[in-house]
């Protein structure tokens, strides 16, 4: 049977041991282009995927690299290897497995990941409420990287560079600690109205607490909410959890903000302001952020 | 460590139990154009997953898709889902993941599969001087299919739906008959060469014994030789278990050709002619064949 799964990642159970399996493909012009270099690219292709595999509870373990490449560019290749070992031995990840083809068009880069749950799977469904909303990081900054013509440079470092909170994501479902969670690739606008229809419940928001930065500028909560690739931990938990879970992120060195409180229903909403909305997409694939 | 395997799939090992991983991209226009249907394309997406695993002696049990189309074609992806799951089916695998993105070029399939050992995994190294070299099914059909302006429907038929024999590579796994084995995508004349390579031996083959069709016509040799996409076995065994393998052969109803035999080293070598060699390249990635 087929059965798509509605997570960051799929989970099989075999002999006793959680393993967890996700798949992302980078394509060019469309998630990368000039403004990142072949290593960026290659450290980039790992990095989305640890962030999906942390977001889950599962230690990245294995990932396979599926190539396609309009011509040999022998330089670029060893660019996106040098990028993509780098981030391979940052997090504990062996390649074990590729297939590189040609193709007369774009690049087209599939990285598929698998690792092991290190407690329960922490997933989108779970979240009841008076939970606290939780958010890692600055939000904002990659998308201002990508959409502002003259990005500056912490913009450009944070699309170029990303960079999951693996060991706090870890450290979170080993203690079980957080009640459902997912990661922020596409911006808090489009993620977390996935989070709550899982769970059945809905979101506020206080738009003045989200995780900010100097170089968001005048357009910052329309960064922080529509920006997408975060790769940021979004999760909720029971607000007496977080006393041990602000512990947690001073010892992991994670910046964690509460940016709200899971409500028994009605929609995902911003305290006092309507979400922003503007007339581009993101990375061309979505039209109504 | 990112370390790059040398089979068909590469072998994790963990609580006792061996996975196989292996990853396949058809690219559009290289891998397949008009003749094949999206159902075709669908189906043969799974198909040289599992020939890939089969090779290695692997049970499929899961697969993840990344698809990259340049843009929605709601019919074709219906098609491709069809052809998709019914190779799904036929082989016993679960689609548990996938990433649907867009692109400017031409479609980008990559599937990712996974399975489980029934046997000590199968390998191209092992070959040793006097085995007999065997190879399932008809060789050269589907590259004819490919290559001729106006082919049989025999040859479009292996073209669109490659039938890896599974069922009986499990059985020569379990039973330990083979000494090395592989499959064959490449065609025989690229594929041979890295089994004789990893076996550390020279393999020398009849030309008459190769398994034909009246559909591959007067080029029959170069079609057989050079033709690729047969998704076929080649394996090599001791001649003593000769008789078990074709008793197994007969129990799945495989058709199983002796064709060669393993030398002691020197080369891959046709015995009394050269082998075939024609300006044309197989689906964009080979010049030498």
């Amino acid at each position: 049977m087929c059965v798509p799964p509605g997570d960051d990642a799929a989970v099989l159970t075999r002999g006793g041991l959680g393993e967890v399996v996700t798949v992302d493909a980078l394509v060019e012009g469309h998630h990368f282009d000039h403004r990142l270099s072949a290593e960026d690219v290659g450290f980039k292709a790992i990095a989305v995927s640890v962030s999906d595999l942390g977001a889950m509870g599962a230690q990245p373990r294995w990932a396979v690299l599926a190539l396609s490449l309009p011509d040999p560019r022998q330089h670029w290749v060893e660019g996106f290897a040098a990028g993509f070992g780098e981030a391979c031995r940052r997090w504990g990840v062996s390649l074990i497995g590729g297939d590189t083809t040609g193709t007369s068009g774009p690049a087209v880069i599939s990285v598929t990941m698998g690792g092991t749950l290190v407690g329960p799977a922490l997933q989108r469904r779970g979240a009841v409420a008076g939970d606290t909303v939780w958010v890692t990081g600055t939000l904002g900054l990659a998308g201002a990287g990508w959409r502002l013509a003259d990005p500056p440079p912490e913009a450009l470092a944070a699309l170029r560079r990303p960079d999951p909170p693996l060991a706090f994501a870890l450290a979170l479902a080993r203690q079980h600690l957080a009640s459902a969670a997912m990661d922020l690739s596409d911006g808090l606008a489009l993620d977390l109205p996935k989070l709550a229809a899982r769970s059945g419940v809905g979101v506020e928001i206080d738009p003045d607490a989200l995780p900010g930065h100097p170089a968001l500028g005048d357009d910052a909560l329309l960064h922080q909410t529509c920006g997408g690739e975060d790769y940021a931990l979004l999760f909720t938990a029971p607000a007496m959890n977080s006393p041990a879970i602000e512990a947690l992120a001073r010892a992991y060195g994670v910046r964690l903000t509460a940016i709200g409180e899971v409500t028994p229903g009605g929609p995902v909403a911003l305290r006092g302001v309507p979400w922003p909305s503007g007339s581009f997409s993101h990375f061309g694939a979505v039209s109504s952020c």
